[in-house]
């Protein structure tokens, strides 16, 4: 495991770069009896693809999933599921602008100090390309647990400093604009502020925030494996997050307990709840039935318009303008990454608590 | 891997909870060669313990490690290194309280629902106390870092609205005061907030902050494995964080590329560094040689004298008033847990970066 | 994981050296529920124990098992339970004979390569000592498939040339004789046969068979997880054992295809069956509900009285003469051991396929 | 980790099954530098190949290998190597005698029981299709040893009754032939041995033997990843294996002491080395520098022409003939499979091994 592979139980690997012959994911330990097609998978890449606005970058990839294996008759049959994307834009570039340069912000001088050299052709395996395999494989996650009736939603909170209003949140218009920020006002002024940093050459950061329904109480493991350190292990490791918090997160260093804590009550049905929701639906490392929320924080986009001072393989110091049209923001398209990464988890830590009880497994024996 | 394992190659495993016989850590594949006596693990174990001032409850622990094997002639020897640390407090006390009942905060309800029952004396394996396990094998992990020049330190950022200010920060003086604290102004503060918050039987939540120094570039890997991730998931699985952030975190979402970006220059002999360390010491996943630093929020201490309300197990809602002396912070005695989990995770990374290259393993043949 | 863990989900970590402190497991991913105590762990310790026979040494290891975490009220809490075995036998003995010098057969010089030196006290790790943190655990795994009505059972099949006679095995008499062979006749054999080799200060190899029944169809993965796989590598991990097979094994290379074959039938209950059992109980990697059998074949004890040429540690060539009292037979201990090992296999490749059928989620979602 | 993974660092995850649309492997923890192209790759699944024979299918599969990731400039990156083998012979055919039957000797039931259905067309993921994603990592980790001075050599020792003959061995004569045998003797008796299974409809077993040559004293860890559990492991995993043993294997349980334990001595050059090789290169489950020497037992192809008993899906008694050409010895084609895996083995615990010892990691970080 040098990296590639997320998952114990139901477990994905990766690979690919951006100009190689193609990407994908192989999915290990997918239940099988769970329909699956291509379309399926086809939904989820098109959130991520490039061109959707005229802030997402032109290029036309295509992204077309195909399946390769561990499919029959229309269901998974618990084989691995191998899903290609190929490159369809493989055209030779110019690359010798930034084969001996170091870009600031990215990988490139890391990579050739950890590997001795670096596939530099449009950053390699650290290109955010690199997550079309995350989210093929996201939306087999996605199928898995809708199923069990657990629903995974992310959405745009922020772009800079534009955040969306708790007042007028409404999920169900997410999708109508293309920044994928579920309050139509606030998406309106995002573009405008968009629109101001393209005008300066410049790119901003901002917010993601995924809320997990459905999940049952019980879920994750009480010390390393606790649900809400693999969410963080799983959306830290997507290319530009530098922040995750859960619940509360940030501001219960602040806070009192007797705020902090979450009360627990009955329902009507006299099934046991808890008041509110400072904790973000895990207790210990484990779920506790409500609904799980956290949040990523994104960096600006790396590679911009304005010069910048960096220093070459051989150690000159340089000028480096980074040209191409690159997305002002790296949010909007990222929305679909963090589903992905949330669902995997979910996926997985629900399959390793199948063994925690005893009368769980004699049940599976009676049946087996 | 019920999750009670982290690491793939430097590996620990804790066991142990409140009130059994004792806790403890096994760290597997730790290099032999490595001078360590048990003096080494107890200054470790001795920043965790309760009873250093009057911010934390004064049971007496003890706390004595013991190693019990891996260990030849005052040296790691390659075996696994089995430290125990045997709970010398088990009079049989009196938990009829808290027996049947949710404390909001803790995860006394999500235990039962995970495992059908759980061990309520004092937690159970959810207690903090659980933490202990993570500093011993964290210290041998410092051990060995401190070998290769690799040096880790945590502090106290913040008790709840009290912060240290950059101006006065002193890493040096973190232990004159027992919030480890390393602003001696901000320490005093502190200390007059946390007595008004215990006077109102409240707690408050902090940050904990943490710099790796001296780790050489190319160490994580570069998709599900980066070393951000990594210490992500580290210190999300301590109980009671809720965020975590490298390098400038939440703070980038309103950031601008050019000022977040760090341009690379030379330093004085030719070396390539960068001018500013916006990003924590991390690009694309993988260590750049500068300081590796990052925060985590802990919440405020849910064990507070106040009533709150909450249900029974037989789901009857109930009044709780919680006895007994608590801290009303979590953070002072977490800063060596967060420094240990710190340590274990740059500890197994470095040693899954030395197969990464041809050369290096050419050079290991020739060796060996 | 440098290799003192075992399992994915129930999981086992050893650690200790012959001449430490203690040796121990710690048993992570046991479900919780099952009634465990002490006396469970020390019937498989006791067989495992030096001092039973005149065939096996006198030393005093007493090894007492001590529960010291993961049970609470008499059953597992689903947390790590962590066992200790104390040496009580650590006077300082003087091993200057073998400090510097190779016994043939033993692994003082693969250590001195691997880790630059070694802890030559008794063979430290490398003895088969090592073993009763495998037995410890594997108690624990035979007590969680007893409750689902799984059982493994090991026996002596030969030693040297004398082999216990299908015709009369008698399982039920296997711990009549201190060689646990299920053959009361062919154990009179062996003890003669024992008695000669002691007598010419030499050693002798043996045969350990083992059978699992009661493991329900559909138990392994299907390619790099297979069960005889899995098996294989359980086993073959016990040290001094040089061969594996499964069902009919290597008598398989001289078959026919049409005798290799079991046919499948019908039982008198209408249930699909195999006439016969040449495949061992796996067919793909998978269990097909019929016994599982294996063989494992030990090499003679490499710890002779014989005089031997080897060479010391700085090159030298020299006479060794091992002194103390060796068993002539490392067969009748092992068998435990395997038990162990094939009972650790199963536990943990059935709770891996408690993921393989949605249905089987969906059953576990509506419970919990 | 369904199982379709093998390895910890140099790992290898393979998918597809024998009729979709292909299959193929994802090596991750390759190491940076080494020169590899599709050619390489080529030249083993050749060796794996059908229609090699008058003894192998005539099935034209050509298997022609691509590189879709991992490579730059004709070198590896450290990044995910991923090799498309296209299933070429996609015609849809008619399984309808085998949709709903029980082959003898096949995995037919025991998938059912584990899935509850399963892709019939050609045996689906249990097909020895599946090991052409083996075959094509296998090559990966060849190259990577070859640059390391290591050498794997697999062959075929026996085929039924026929051996070949210690006199005879010669290695560089093995490819002569089309059994893979390093007797040309040897291999003109078992074409006519053969023949006469051919005419009987029926099949037959033998035996693959393997070297590893070149790999240095010091590869394996002492306790569950001992070197030869790990080949037991990988070798056992290859459907159809039913034996696997190391050095002299199953002979040792009838051996002496004193004639199996391999003394050590000095060569001309003053080096230590063993006068005998009986432990087959790994004493304490570690290399000793020795020749790696292990046979792995292949059942007879359980597909034969001669009507055979069984069961439908619905439980009805049948009789079934197999149709179509079937090998009629699995040996030949399985010799490349064999090397793979062990070449997989040996790479993956190289690379753990480098992590042994502290001088080995301050010698890395100089360098770093």
């Amino acid at each position: 495991m040098a990296g590639s592979s997320f998952g114990r139980i139901f477990q994905v690997t990766t690979w690919g770069e951006s100009h190689g012959k193609g990407l994908g994911a192989v999915i290990d330990g997918c239940p099988a009896g769970i329909p699956l097609c291509e379309e399926d998978i086809q939904r989820f890449l098109d959130r991520r693809k490039p061109g959707q606005s005229r802030f997402t970058t032109a290029r036309r990839e295509g992204d077309q999933a195909v399946i390769l294996s561990g499919i029959f008759e229309g269901k998974t049959t618990g084989t691995p599921i191998s899903i290609l994307v190929e490159n369809t834009d493989q055209r030779s570039h110019d690359y010798s602008a930034i084969k001996d340069i170091y870009r600031p912000g990215h990988a490139d001088y890391t990579f050739d100090q950890k590997y001795g050299f670096r596939d530099y052709r449009g950053g390699g395996r650290s290109s955010g390309r690199e997550t079309t395999g995350r989210v093929a494989a996201g939306a087999v996650a996605v199928k898995f647990l809708e199923e069990l009736g657990v629903h995974v939603d992310a959405y745009t909170r922020s772009i800079g400093p534009i955040e969306i209003d708790a007042g007028r949140f409404d999920l169900s218009r997410r999708d109508e604009n293309r920044l994928y920020m579920p309050d139509p006002e606030a998406a309106k002024e995002a573009e405008a502020f968009l629109e101001s940093r393209m005008a300066e050459k410049d790119s901003t950061g901002g917010v993601v925030e995924c809320v997990i329904r459905g999940l049952p109480a019980g879920i994750g493991e009480p010390v390393f494996e606790k649900l809400d350190a693999c969410l963080a292990k799983a959306v830290m490791s997507i290319g530009a997050v530098k922040g995750f918090e859960i619940g509360d997160g940030f501001a219960v260093s602040r806070a009192r307990g007797s705020e902090n804590n979450d009360e627990f009550c009955l329902d009507s049905q006299g099934n046991i709840k808890k008041k509110t929701n400072h904790a973000g639906g895990i207790l210990g490392g484990i779920s506790d039935g409500s609904d799980i929320t956290f949040r990523a924080a994104f960096k600006p986009t790396p590679s911009i318009a304005t010069p910048q001072r960096t220093v070459t393989r051989d150690g000159e110091e340089r000028e480096i303008v980074i040209k191409g049209r690159h997305d002002p923001i790296i949010v909007p398209r990222a929305v679909v990454v963090v589903e992905a990464m949330a669902a995997l988890t979910a996926a997985d830590l629900l399959l390793v608590s199948l063994s925690s009880r005893i009368d769980n497994i004699k049940a599976f024996m009676k049946r087996s």
